[in-house]
């Protein structure tokens, strides 16, 4: 690592119960790019006072977690487009004492629907109800996409969801099937209760042409590897995550690592995760 | 240095214009105690909003330096005895939202007086009316000296710390000796205006037993030398720069470091000044 020193410039991340992965992506980067900055995870004992402490300690960025994605924007100056469309924060800018809110997992949906070229006209399947499947809803309603249907047990969360975006609401897929399958539940993710389970049926994934799953822990869940194997297009949540946390950098430092510099920097944070 | 992670504990300065001794001081010795701790100096945009943040983020410590040292009483919840004696603070300890202050260059001159065995009726000459002269009469004051005469040019500031204390006040040296000669100014300060002069006469130094330097850069000032060379006992301001640094880090890491790791500390922090 650099030797630390006082002009570094400082960007944190705020979170209840902080991974690893932030602090040794950026700082990662950091060291491969040549910048003086410095990265840290905090859990803070009072979100007010630590986004006051971001603008009077002058810290340049700073990730926002669970809880506090819809608290901090009471605490900010703007809110950036990708904040507003889902009216959750995941990233602060510090630009001379103006802080300007972003959603980079907004940002990333939106920015993957586009780079691989799905067509507005399908039809879409998206499981889930919570502050992810909001994101990635939001991103489909504003790709154009009309045919949507949200899957979700919790009906109050669900038909919220749905209504918010124009779309509609059923409680599990059943028999359902649709051109493009959308996971954003804990089905399939690594060390969770469902870890081996498939989040669509066989069926669905058969009879689909794109399969994205949200999940980025494995990067091939169950879905994401019955859905290659049928051939349809494939999005994991590794490329979510990978692109929110590059979108983040480049916000920050307004310097763009190169795929190889990203790659590494991915690898060295998930070997010590 | 140790890796960065999410679990660092942070200490910070807060100075409108930061050196890079604090953080190279204060990282050398974590990574040479193995305490996953980090350190990194700020000069804040805002005063409060940068305390809020200290509480906010959980930062366990926070030295003081100009021009916060009186505006950032009111910011704090306990002020500790070394404060109290000069209204001054120069450290902040953060107990699970608790923020006790401290001044450990008052702490740091008193120890060095007693440690040298001073006799409390010594008269004593003290040039300087400055915030650090304050911590230094307060000082020799709650050492029980009472035989002392502050020596300022300032007239105002000179004769309100002589009234503040008990002392008198005379606006220069002149004829005057003393048994304990104390500097409190910018002469014989490395780079300043009167690097080369002598803050006392050389009648003053010879007829003196102790002199006392709290010019810290460089160590041997000509004050130090002279002093060295007339057979007094000499203490310098690097005395007080280290003690008062060992004892932030003692009072935000509760461990002691041995002598050796603490001049390593200070080699490393003088190579990159």
């Amino acid at each position: 690592m650099t030797m630390l020193n006082k002009d570094m410039t400082l960007c944190i991340s705020l979170s209840a119960r902080p991974s690893n992965n932030g602090t040794r992506f950026h700082n990662h980067l950091y060291e491969a790019l040549g910048l003086n900055w410095i990265y840290k995870a905090f859990a803070p004992t009072d979100l007010a006072q630590a986004i006051a402490g971001v603008r009077g300690l002058g810290i340049r960025g700073c990730a926002i977690s669970m809880p506090y994605k819809e608290d901090v924007i009471a605490l900010v100056d703007r809110m950036d487009a990708s904040a507003r469309a889902i009216d959750s924060v995941n990233t602060i800018v510090n630009d001379d004492g103006v802080l300007t809110a972003y959603n980079t997992d907004y940002s990333a949906i939106a920015t993957l629907i586009a780079r691989n070229g799905i067509d507005p006209r399908s039809s879409v399947l998206l499981r889930g109800s919570g502050g992810m499947a909001k994101a990635t809803a939001a991103a489909f309603r504003d790709g154009g996409f009309t045919d949507l249907t949200i899957v979700a047990r919790n009906e109050a969360r669900g038909r919220a969801l749905a209504d918010q975006y124009g779309f509609d609401w059923r409680p599990d897929p059943g028999e359902a099937t649709a051109d493009v399958l959308v996971n954003v539940t804990p089905i399939g993710m690594a060390g969770g209760a469902e870890e081996h389970a498939l989040s669509f049926s066989e069926q669905a994934i058969a009879a689909s042409t794109v399969v994205f799953d949200v999940v980025a822990l494995p990067a091939e869940t169950p879905v994401v590897a019955a859905g290659r194997a049928a051939g349809a297009t494939v999005i994991t949540g590794a490329e979510v995550a990978t692109l929110q946390a590059l979108e983040q950098f480049v916000l920050y430092t307004g310097v763009r690592p190169t795929r190889v510099q990203v790659q590494a920097a991915e690898d060295y944070m998930r070997s010590g995760a």
